[in-house]
């Protein structure tokens, strides 16, 4: 297993654009922003789920094929496919879920679509290359980045992505179901980490989510299913960015883990120096610097 | 410093409804809906600020007079005069905070507000009666539960609230300014806990906070403020439940972190046993488990 610490990366082979006096006082989005081209890795359109919401609210996802490639060949064909036409979001639970799918329609899966996934909660931790978060992880033996995501190792040698804010995951049954694809949530509030290795995680929110954890809650009880006078916010279209003529796609990029500039910006989180800070935090949990995201610019 | 853990508490000394065996499968949920009635401790009337906003929507705090006096001081002094008349809810950002107050409207401070509260940030670690999490904090040198609140003790001695999902602090400009209370906000996301000690935390909402967490992110830039083509959500009413009459005033209890049930509880939020899980996280962060509040029945 082959952890990079802070410390044994090359800190200045890639060189942010501010000195390194002026850093010590940027915020965490200050240094985000100083950030050079070379920092920044463009998000495959493969890996880019769009979904449309009324009065052109739009969400964009990043799949994460590496870690679920069987959910997230579901989630690619069903998105190819008509099978989430009259899908809505149904489900919101303060400080936890927004969830979305067809609820209690029945309908058959698309060709492509495996009924039932292979239990993708872990992957194998060996060889993991990955950047240490560098503070305690009550939830793991060890968290860090890799690849763009936030990860966390276990003391058995697996990994896994993480439950965090915007993270995306697939709703199943209990056991021995591992949930198809068809209904899928987003995490909303306070990371709930309890559910990492216990679910399959196939992506994360990457723009847009704002346009779901603003939806009014369920009051169905107190999982936030939609009661029967709420109107659930429908679904007008869900499209892969790949399926899009090439001139109109929507493109992202995130902040490589090994870049100078992420190092900065996660050790910033913990470490304000920034005016309005009196004290820093010294450390951090995974969840709290997420991944920096943007649009290719041009 | 006593440090009140787990074994040393008598665990038997209150005993919970249900037999040991069932708790094992119970969910957290369960085990506050079992949860003995000598385990609930009435908050203070003088302690509850209701905040109504339109279309019937009420959102209900408890404040902290013994962490922040001086700002409860205040806050309790600006709910009983019409200085928030006219106020509003003008900054929501995702993932943050909502706030709300008077933005632009300047007026005078009422009678008994202290312009310049003390920095009540931290308060003194020694002798707190606490109830370990059990589990690293990345923040602080050991985080717990004392008198209801979820605490951080630090290596200097001095402890404070912490910024959970619900919590209220008060909005300040840089420092000396300590802020006077006039403007509050509340964390609708991940706990941002890099402002622990750097900002005064005077309480957390208790019921109704979706209807803050709901409203519509502000689009003035990456902070939130509401720009001029959004409304801000007008705050129609603003009472301390004290100054209600006895017979129609809100009545709210916590689970006291003293108690087997709760123990039960923040034990369970980290090793799940129920159904649907196959793993047990084994750990958990000091937000993941808020304090259990409930109306006062009968």
């Amino acid at each position: 297993m082959r952890i990079l610490t802070f410390a044994a990366l090359p800190l200045l082979a890639i060189a942010a654009a501010a000195p390194a006096q002026e850093r010590q006082k940027m915020s965490p989005s200050q240094i985000v922003a100083a950030a050079p081209t070379e920092a920044w890795v463009e998000i495959p359109a493969n890996d880019i789920l769009i979904l449309g919401l009324e009065d052109d609210r739009t969400v964009y996802f990043q799949l994460a094929p590496h870690a679920a490639p069987q959910h997230v060949q579901n989630i690619r064909a069903l998105a190819d496919s008509e099978y989430w036409e009259g899908a809505s979001v149904y489900r919101v639970q303060d400080n936890f879920v927004a969830q979305f799918g067809l609820r209690d329609i029945k309908r058959d899966l698309p060709e492509g679509v495996i009924a039932q996934p292979e239990a993708e909660y872990v992957f194998s931790g060996e060889g993991l290359d990955m950047r240490r978060l560098g503070y305690p992880d009550p939830y793991s033996l060890m968290a860090g980045f890799s690849g763009g995501w936030p990860v966390a190792l276990y003391e058995d040698g697996t990994a896994s992505l993480t439950h965090c804010y915007g993270t995306l995951g697939v709703g199943r049954e209990l056991s021995p179901s591992t949930g198809d694809g068809t209904e899928l949530y987003v995490i909303i509030g306070q990371a709930p980490r309890h559910l990492d290795r216990n679910i399959a995680i196939v992506g994360r929110a990457i723009e847009g989510i704002e346009h779901l954890s603003s939806l009014p809650r369920g009051t169905n009880g107190p999982l936030g299913m939609y009661a029967q006078d709420q109107v659930a916010t429908p679904i007008v279209s869900y499209t892969m960015a790949s399926t899009m003529p090439e001139e109109i796609r929507p493109r992202f990029e995130y902040l490589s883990e090994k870049s100078e500039a992420f190092a900065a910006y996660v050790d910033r989180w913990a470490n304000r120096y920034d005016q309005f800070y009196e004290v820093s935090a010294g450390g951090m949990a995974l969840c709290h610097a997420p991944v920096p995201v943007r649009r290719v610019k041009g």
